[in-house]
């Protein structure tokens, strides 16, 4: 399988799969914005070679002013991590929760934190009969159960946001939250839904970011945490040392000026969510609608095709797809894309076409 | 203080505490190898910056594969981290060492990562009267003390190898040790002071290496450990995942090839060094002998100057020194300075010249 790594994206393991040379794979296993990098990299990298001389600021001074500035939010609130990845290991490290709260199918680095921890986990159902959307019902059954949540918002590999009652109810109860917001630059109207200004004041919100997928920078890891500040000094000893690298620092710095940017994969983004989901519906597949750049989509029960063979057969195609079944509540069914440009969308759609021809599945649905 | 956050190479606290902008420090407080990087690094930033689109290598392969030729040792010993800071924490929290014998001075972070888990230091005093050199009595009197040994070799500040009879010595008596050779690449005959191939096939032994120093390119952030394939796995199960970001891992991959610049920095060294420690010992000062590419020194008694006035005067001149009175063990007189291209070298010593006069230190140890 290629989710060797427990992820999309290892394009090492892609090529010692399929034998395709990795540069020449399409994508959709990894959930990058694909109009990214911005060209301002470009720049930085080829500018600053000689400055990584240089430590990185210990206290990431330049791009936790801008965030500040960005958010409306104290620097004093903010920590920015080597990737969310080493923020969500943080953040469990430090609040060590003897139980965590889930709501599964979900990013599996959250599960691996807290087993890191010895903590136990407390499963929240998503439900297909929901369209995997949070039930306040089996929130507050929780409730009791344990001592941390810890929610995407939105939600991967759903693109569901938590909805706004279940999170006002969450923040009523008094009980503490993280919630991982790595995809919320993607949802249209963002500043509405992003709870990173409650948490730069609040004991009992972290709101992890990442600034990889809207930026298309996860090779050179960066993300940022919000919360309290006397939260944010002591979660602060804990991380190494220089842990976020310098040109990591200058690009994030960089990017966040980029409104063009910002607005022009907004645009894409509506166009192309809107076409790339209906193109999948047309094909006969149950498609869960989305908030984000990617879709979660399942090969319905009569096409007889589960989703390791419909990977095998699009890798050979050179097309990488995520086996979501590999997230924890999906069955053998469900499958994850990212949302690209139109030509890559155009030949996923196209060669999703061929594969449930081959496997007989196309007429076997549409009789 | 310079040292805010605990090390050298803060040009960003340099700036705020001097005013001058931080580009035009002559930086002698971080230890980089004055020819470094390496031109490679150049043109990988500037073909690379479309490639940080893709995620990491979570299993750092070509990296890994390229060590463990250059050194002779199996791929399956090693674990590249986030820095060699990374590793330092990563091998504490995964050991947690009831009490760990520091022979002190010695770099901060041991103690901090070792602190971070709420263990015990026990202190092996590194003596002036020996030359800071380890003394087999002192590491004797650690041994039922302890549970493990964190130790620098080369030590930084001293610039110390650990006496060859003392680690056979340690190894013999089956503890448990670190070896921090972040700067082993620096001393003259590596291959015969290193304990990496010992450490590959150890039960016992972990050896951390920075690829930082020597490469000069602490802002990207690259390290590897070596050790047992069985403890390799047990400590990376802690790492987070893609820790060590794409550009760190080409770069990594590239420097070791570049043999000229490996002979140049060696050759550039044995003349800087010599040149150096002849030019500080004129002057009156007291210089620890080094195996590296930094020299620790003293202001005799009779000079009355402590370091932080030397420290102040000195970056007033726009010229940074590290603090070495901020080490255990250290009195408010010594310094530690890396060693610079020529040029560089000239400007420290006149500016350490025109230091003495001004405080009519000069005079006092020449009567």
């Amino acid at each position: 399988m290629l989710e060797r790594y427990g992820h999309g994206g290892d394009l090492w393991t892609a090529e010692e799969t399929f034998g395709w040379p990795k540069d020449q794979f399409l994508d959709f296993s990894s959930n990058m914005n694909p109009l990214g990098p911005p060209l301002v990299v470009q720049q930085i990298l080829s500018d600053a070679w000689r400055d990584i001389v240089k430590y990185p600021d210990p206290a990431v001074r330049e791009l936790r002013s801008k965030l500040a500035q960005k958010y409306e939010i104290p620097m004093e609130s903010i920590l920015v991590g080597n990737g969310a990845a080493e923020l969500i290991d943080l953040i469990a490290r430090v609040l060590k929760p003897s139980v965590t709260g889930l709501a599964r199918p979900s990013f599996s680095e959250y599960e691996e934190a807290i087993h890191k921890t010895g903590g136990g986990i407390y499963n929240i159902p998503l439900r297909s009969s929901h369209q995997f959307e949070l039930q306040q019902q089996d929130m507050e059954a929780a409730y009791s159960a344990v001592d941390l949540f810890f929610l995407g918002h939105p939600n991967n590999p759903t693109g569901k946001l938590i909805p706004r009652h279940i999170l006002s109810n969450l923040i009523e109860s008094g009980r503490s939250c993280v919630l991982d917001e790595a995809f919320m630059d993607f949802v249209a109207d963002e500043q509405e839904h992003s709870l990173l200004k409650l948490a730069s004041t609040s004991r009992q919100l972290f709101v992890i970011r990442s600034m990889t997928k809207f930026y298309s920078i996860p090779g050179i890891r960066l993300g940022f945490m919000v919360a309290h500040p006397e939260a944010i000094r002591e979660i602060q000893q804990q991380q190494v040392q220089w842990s976020v690298n310098y040109l990591a620092q200058r690009i994030g710095t960089a990017v966040l000026e980029d409104e063009k940017f910002e607005r022009n994969s907004r645009h894409w983004l509506q166009e192309e969510k809107a076409w790339l989901t209906g193109q999948l519906r047309q094909l006969g597949l149950d498609v869960v609608f989305t908030e984000v750049n990617f879709v979660l989509f399942s090969f319905p029960e009569p096409m007889g095709l589960t989703v390791k063979q419909a990977q095998k057969y699009m890798g050979q195609q050179g097309i990488l797809i995520r086996d979501a079944s590999l997230f924890e509540g999906l069955s053998e069914r469900y499958c994850r894309v990212a949302i690209r440009l139109r030509e890559d969308n155009v030949r996923l759609i196209e060669g999703l076409r061929l594969m449930l021809a081959a496997f007989g599945a196309e007429s076997r649905t549409k009789s």
